[in-house]
């Protein structure tokens, strides 16, 4: 296994800002309400050296795109009711995740990319099923594993029917692993395709094609070339129909993050990191608002990027990102805040007025993936609640997404600010911010006290400090200003000191306790299963399918069967 | 990691097959309506070679006595109420799996030791809720690793309050593994724990007692000593009532298994399994009964085990277990039948007669956890319907539970035999026969269709030949004698050529779509991420935790996260 991580073409960190005019692998063109959204993969701008981008492969680097682009037509195009994903490669929709990109990549680099993709894919329907921004999929050509994968979250899969384009999932004959971005659950729970169909599907390395792929429900439809045009407009106008996007709304650019990194730090407008690599730790502080909330939906769609629940949505989004990909010896984030509640509060309560508001709503949305991306991460997370702090409303959520929080009681020697306190408010128990299993984060974390949650909505409102919090289940610990530094000192260097793995599959267990959903089961049954395969000699080792892939020589298995 | 496997203990294979005179580890006293079940492992028998078992850890063998016994509780014991699971140990209740047993297994044995004890688990909650056999787990001492996860299957857990008797699970801050026998998901989805105390509990090596135990819900209730045997005696009398068992059901003794074991074959008296090692097969035929049904439940009970359903119940679980644990190397098990249809169906619609009569219900009961066993084996499935067969009712399930199933058209050259049919009975709908996601079989396969299960209900009691049994979507391929023997040569040769783990990933994605239960979860998001657990070297490389265990040295650990 290459556990050492290949050299990145940019020679320094990921990142997981663009912007359209740095695209290399996307085109974006909007009609109307109408955008295609073409890829066409530069084969010569892949994110790490050492592999090309042939047949509109991708890796990592062509995903921050999509997942950019994604982004920016939910808010720069909110009269975009449709959005046709198309390639732009003659004879191939798309080859897929790249082999020797896999093939060379250290293992924390192929799950933590396979993450980012799945919740790219997810992000996609989370836009047709709250944004109303449908996508359309159109195959010509050959749209093998990733390529089907990314055609699977759409809402509509139509297939060329020229004799020749096919859809397939030929990762299992081929390269011994599993389609990984959410291919399986999507067949057999989205799509619902037949079992054994499934089973004959993804064994069979050549795809499915025509009648049959329409038959097994792998595709909505299989139109001949004559036909094609015609049918793609026919369908973005029935789609069109269903959405409610705005037909006038006035999109609000995503202007470059403001951020400045340093060798231990990142300095974004309202969210600081600090890394303490020694001890393995990652402080990430937000800030509440420095303001009170616009007047107005137009004044908040004239602040447009600088709206501070949007700016402080990306801005963390970026810090988790950049946590997870390039800072992999991170065992700890510790989430703290700084503010004033009330003002918090007041911006959770304009949202929640304007939330029929295209950008609103918008915002909310972002706020409920950037919370499950944290769910998500494998770093264990704590949140500590001290003086100053600002936990209420929808910053209240990241004590829920912790797996434990601290609470100072009463204040440090010398430090005059108020005692901690947190503010439940409407936000933590409607729904707007559910976790990847349908409920929100209280909900699950009062799965047996059906009373504790009432108790807790009762005190909706009403500043809690330390003891009230503990005394309402809401914190794991309240301590006092004798214990705080060393017992949350041992916390953190007994975290440190444990197995990373271990921890990854305890946390990935416990967070997640009630009904699964197909996103649970993607990141849960088919990731950890991709995950234990991605660890496998078959695969990996040497001799395996993955390594061996193109270089003519036949894979070498392990015959026994786990 | 050690990849060759310990030698037994008997120098042979294992065997699961026992009776009570030749346990070592559990001793059984029943009393009226309450059974006591004490754990006394005996250190000096393990079954393998190599390490002791001591303080009531256990290895393969202590837990296939465990399995035993619950199954003679079920049916040689239909009076008993309440099994009160105790230590027959001084101050240990059980020390959870053996760490040296499990520092010295195959992966394959790992994985598969942890599938059976997580059934067993399952069979424990299967008997209460079903079968009104309701646990007490009465723990004194310490109850550590998949020694808490063994109470966690009780209905009830009593620990008592001595200052020193805990519940823990130390896999985590110990092994750096996870507790794989339910553990995680017991704690978050059964008994409710909140996350926060989960993730405290779980990393905690010490566990919990006393008070905590009870305010965090890892026990029911923390009892002194003094009043230990009197709130026993009181739980007993109080879950007994609640039980649905009869007075005075004579039970039916669990015979030993007509059993002919040969090098490449095992002839029960029901059941024919077929080893053709070099092509990595096992061809399991299963004979349908040679006499009519009895003419009341009292003739079924005093055929007792010799009863035709319950005789192949248990004739085809034991051939499937030694499969899977005898035989990794076997690529793809074949199920074929012999015998009548009609005759199946006649004893289906016996036991459903009978179905309040406790027998019956016992082995209607059986024959899920039967079938349950077949989904979560990792092995291809796959049915052959050939003249001759009998797939009908309950057999037919051994359609549905396989990946893919080929059913030939018409006869084959110099056959007599009329040609194959299949015949589905209510049993195939009415839920009797669930797998562990709550759905029947055919409910599963026809996710995406119901009018096509709707269809099938229709066709119920037909006689199906194989062009009807293809266009009602029962089997994959109906294939004429032409094609036959080649078109299941081709794809007997190319699944035996992939490699085993992209199958076992495969095969335990698209087996189990729709929802997920508790069960679910355990095998697939709690199991998955063990057995990736269970592949990194933090745990099982020269210098991970579990290797290192007991050695006096310390675990040196890749920091990276995944």
């Amino acid at each position: 296994m290459a556990e050492a991580e290949r050299k990145l073409s940019n020679g320094g960190r990921i990142d997981f800002q663009t912007e359209p005019s740095r695209y290399r692998h996307w085109k974006l063109a909007v009609d109307g309400d109408v955008a295609t959204l073409t890829m066409d993969v530069d084969e010569n701008a892949p994110l790490f050296e050492g592999y090309q981008l042939k047949l509109n492969s991708y890796d990592l680097g062509v995903d921050i795109e999509l997942a950019d682009v994604l982004e920016r037509l939910r808010f720069e195009h909110p009269a975009v009711r449709v959005v046709l994903l198309r390639s732009g490669k003659p004879k191939v929709f798309c080859a897929g995740a790249n082999i020797r990109m896999l093939a060379g990549s250290s293992h924390a680099h192929k799950v933590n990319f396979c993450k980012f993709t799945n919740e790219t894919r997810n992000a996609i329907e989370d836009a047709s099923e709250f944004s109303g921004q449908k996508m359309i999929c159109v195959v010509a050509g050959s749209c093998a594993g990733g390529g089907y994968e990314l055609a699977l979250a759409a809402d509509h899969i139509i297939l060329t029917d020229d004799g020749s384009s096919t859809v397939s999932l030929p990762e299992l004959p081929l390269l011994a692993v599993l389609p990984g971005t959410g291919g399986l659950t999507r067949v057999t729970d989205k799509r619902k395709v037949r079992r054994d169909h499934a089973d004959v599907f993804c064994t069979t390395e050549e795809g499915v094609k025509g009648k049959r792929a329409v038959d097994w429900r792998l595709v909505d439809e299989a139109v001949p070339n004559t036909r094609l045009d015609e049918t793609v407009r026919e369908r973005a106008k029935e789609f069109a129909a269903k959405s409610d996007r705005p037909k006038d709304g006035k999109g609000v650019a995503l202007t470059p993050l403001r951020l400045k990194r340093a060798a231990d730090s990142a300095e974004y407008s309202a969210v600081s990191v600090e890394l303490s690599r020694s001890e393995r730790l990652a402080t990430i502080t937000v800030r509440g608002p420095d303001k009170a909330p616009p007047k107005s939906a137009d004044e908040m769609v004239a602040q447009g990027a600088e709206f501070w629940p949007l700016r402080l949505a990306r801005e963390l989004d970026d810090a988790i990102l950049d946590i997870r990909l390039n800072e992999f010896e991170t065992a700890v984030i510790v989430f703290k805040s700084e503010g004033d509640p009330e003002a918090v509060l007041a911006y959770d309560a304009f949202l929640r007025a304007n939330a029929r508001h295209w950008l609103a709503r918008e915002i909310l949305l972002k706020w409920k993936r950037v919370l499950k991306r944290i769910d998500l991460t494998s770093r264990s997370l704590v949140t500590l609640i001290e003086p100053g702090s600002c936990f209420a409303g929808t910053l209240a959520e990241l004590i829920f997404a912790a797996d434990r929080s601290y609470m100072l009681i009463g204040r440090m020697n010398g430090d005059n600010r108020p005692p901690a306190a947190i503010v439940l408010g409407d936000t933590n128990f409607d729904g707007t911010l559910p976790m990847s299993n349908g409920l929100t984060r209280l909900a699950t974390r009062f799965l047996g006290e059906p009373d504790s949650l009432e108790a807790a909505r009762q005190a909706i409102g009403e500043k809690l400090d330390a003891d009230r919090a503990e005394e309402l289940g809401l914190v794991t610990f309240a301590l006092d200003d004798i214990d705080w530094e060393d017992e949350i000192r041992v916390f953190l260097e007994e975290r440190a000191s444990f197995s990373p793995d271990g921890l990854t599959g305890l946390e990935a267990n416990l967070r997640f306790g009630g009904p699964e959903t197909m996103e649970t089961k993607i990141f849960a049954r088919l990731t950890a299963w991709q995950n234990w395969i991605f660890q496998r000699p078959n695969a990996v080792g040497e001799e395996g399918a993955l390594r061996r892939y193109g270089t003519g020589q036949k894979a070498v298995f392990d015959m026994k069967r786990v």
